[in-house]
């Protein structure tokens, strides 16, 4: 008897959204959901099919990195989960994918320039692309490091996990967050719409302005601002 | 008990097929349905998502913004709908979207060039791309002045919304409309494919002529013309 | 009581594959399948949504045109069928679609280059696209002067109707035929992953070079050639 | 009553996979699994549709050619698998298809590079692209050549086959193999996904640099490497 019941059954229904949104081929992603009451977060097993997987199967960590419940290996990404948690209080789901556009935009180390109000409905920045860490870094403890990488960028860009729910990690791909886990993987389907746009605007015209600063304003506020009209405000 | 059951089930069945036809992701666009005689319209629901939609839940509004019946909070683009149907008497749907490359073009703040004769079947211009709106028109009342916007756009460019169903927002994205929420909705994909082949057209050869004139003419008035010999005459 | 049961059936077949295969939105495309000992061929009717589709929608007609049975108009394009089935005495199906790359190629102006072995294990030739007809033939009996415009082309070309069956008519779309109707589809299908991949091909390397002779003659003759070896010959 | 049972439900399954995965149109594509006690494999039959296969139609050929059990006329590709087979002894399984992405690589004759983690978590190298083979070589023995080319190419670039189980043939598509059919396809898949990403990254920036050497070494060996920490180490 498992007393993780509702946090691995909330954990797998976000991770099974991910092949269903087309954000995954095979294994290639992960997503975890936190207890912030007890201090730990369950998160999908290494290299677990989709379609094998069972809610049982989520493992249960601490933000130490301890396994503190189940049989299987944690996901590989399991320290840069436990990171994050532990340095940004407020989320409560994380998701790393390797969907498409985001790779690509990652992988050209460039952050997504704010194109357009579907942008901005969701923040006011350049999707951040974080620069490759220091070889020792990646030698030493890497997905650790990889947490590290993250809160890094967001200070070193003076934009706050509050606002911004996404980054791509340069040459690697994109992690997001949110409220809950589910909010995290709606961020990842997000970012790779935003991304496609991004990229198939700088084809057809790659002078395309940035957004300009009275529409992000606006796109931003109606769905978040203290006078949102965005939704059913519940 | 309603009284505008029809009026409601027909833009739940239009709002419907934008997740079929690949239109949105989550609640990123809206259809309306109006009813002429009795001076109202039907539309979405804000932020709701498709798979929980009812009929029930679309709210009827008059073209004064005012809610009609409904106990949900109508799409935060209603005021734009409005707009549409007290200028544009002839109307009688009108959908928005995020679509992938319409969004794109949008973004790029370009009008569709008339390439080919998928395009001329429908109209036969440009798709036109309206500016972005001045600062103080986006702080006032943002929605209401997009209404106003895309007017402008069809006046300053001498085009007739009864021939051009369709229209890129600057930065933003498609507004389509039609004589029903069907036509509007069908207005959109087209719109989509169109956005999707002149951008692949621009990227083979950069140099592509535009449509020929007698071309132009021929496929609008083969469909569209007096003598028009397109589909079943009914 | 129809005496064109079969020839109805294996048109609709033909046509229903069209949807399925991604190669049309709503009603832009169409399929005919000839009977060729009775002088007529059965055809889509025009602008009938393919979910509505019957068999007994297909409307039978001869080579002049004239329609033989069916109460529904036919494709606006029977007179381009109709011409090529006169022409070209040994083909037993047509298509015609809008599908998305092989409209941009069209829409281009350009020929589709032999880049490959996927190309090569169907045709020696680049894809011809026929440049845009004169006006006054546009003016004048438009479906009818296609078909002159695609016979023309093959004449001009000098290739055989017998190997490459398909051309791009220039800002329009594709054209393909074969055997029979069902030949004509897959030649269609196949048509759009060529075009599909020689675009990524000229992004990827603008001067991508064409596929070596040696490389063309062996790949067309192990699927056509006297000696082929590829299916299980029947 | 077949007494390769087994190896020919192998086959079947792993062929059955290329459909499902979008890595193949009708019959571009075929999959062999091998038994190497035997020295035998079970291969797809030539030009047969997916959707008609059975598991009984795997044709069984040996290493120098020779059908041993079917009715059916093997892959036109069975030489290169045979050749590779005797070649490389710890391959179980080999993989064929004209996948789109992969193939536009392949006619681009430029070898895939290393752009990202993706990519890394498979292999350290490039993936390689085999330049076209001389015309007396394709005039003679083609497919035995193909096998000969590969095999060639890998001795060439100094990389083994036991690390990089993929290539692009210049100018035709991909081979892909591994410990066994499964993994063969697995690879196909990978590729494909791979060749896209690495599309899009050079588009969005030409400048794109190779991933640096310490996260592909990171990237491959969490996955290969002694300490390897990827998946359920079973």
């Amino acid at each position: 008897m498992t007393s993780y019941k509702d946090l691995k059954e909330s954990c797998y229904e976000a991770n099974m959204e991910l092949p269903k949104l087309g954000l995954v081929v095979y294994t290639f992603g992960n997503v975890s959901s936190v207890d912030r009451d007890r201090g730990v977060f369950a998160i999908k097993p290494s290299g677990v099919p989709y379609e094998k997987l069972k809610p049982a199967d989520m493992v249960v960590v601490d933000f130490e990195n301890k396994v503190i419940e189940g049989t299987m290996r944690p996901s590989s990404d399991t320290k840069t989960h436990a990171f994050l948690y532990k340095h940004w209080e407020e989320i409560g789901g994380i998701c790393h994918t390797h969907s498409t556009y985001s790779v690509a935009w990652a992988q050209s180390q460039l952050d997504i320039p704010l194109f357009g109000t579907t942008h901005a409905d969701h923040n006011t920045s350049d999707i951040p692309c974080a620069p490759p860490m220091a070889d020792e870094l990646i030698e030493g403890d890497y997905e650790h490091n990889t947490g590290q990488q993250i809160v890094d960028c967001f200070a070193a860009k003076n934009i706050s996990y509050r606002e911004v729910e996404m980054i791509l990690i340069g040459n690697h791909g994109p992690f997001t967050w949110g409220k809950d886990a589910a909010k995290a993987v709606y961020n990842s389907r997000v970012l790779e719409e935003i991304a496609k746009m991004a990229f198939l605007t700088m084809q057809i015209n790659p002078k395309a302005p940035r957004l300009k600063d009275s529409l992000i304003k606006k796109h931003y506020d109606r769905k978040h601002g203290d006078g949102a009209y965005y939704g059913q405000g519940c």
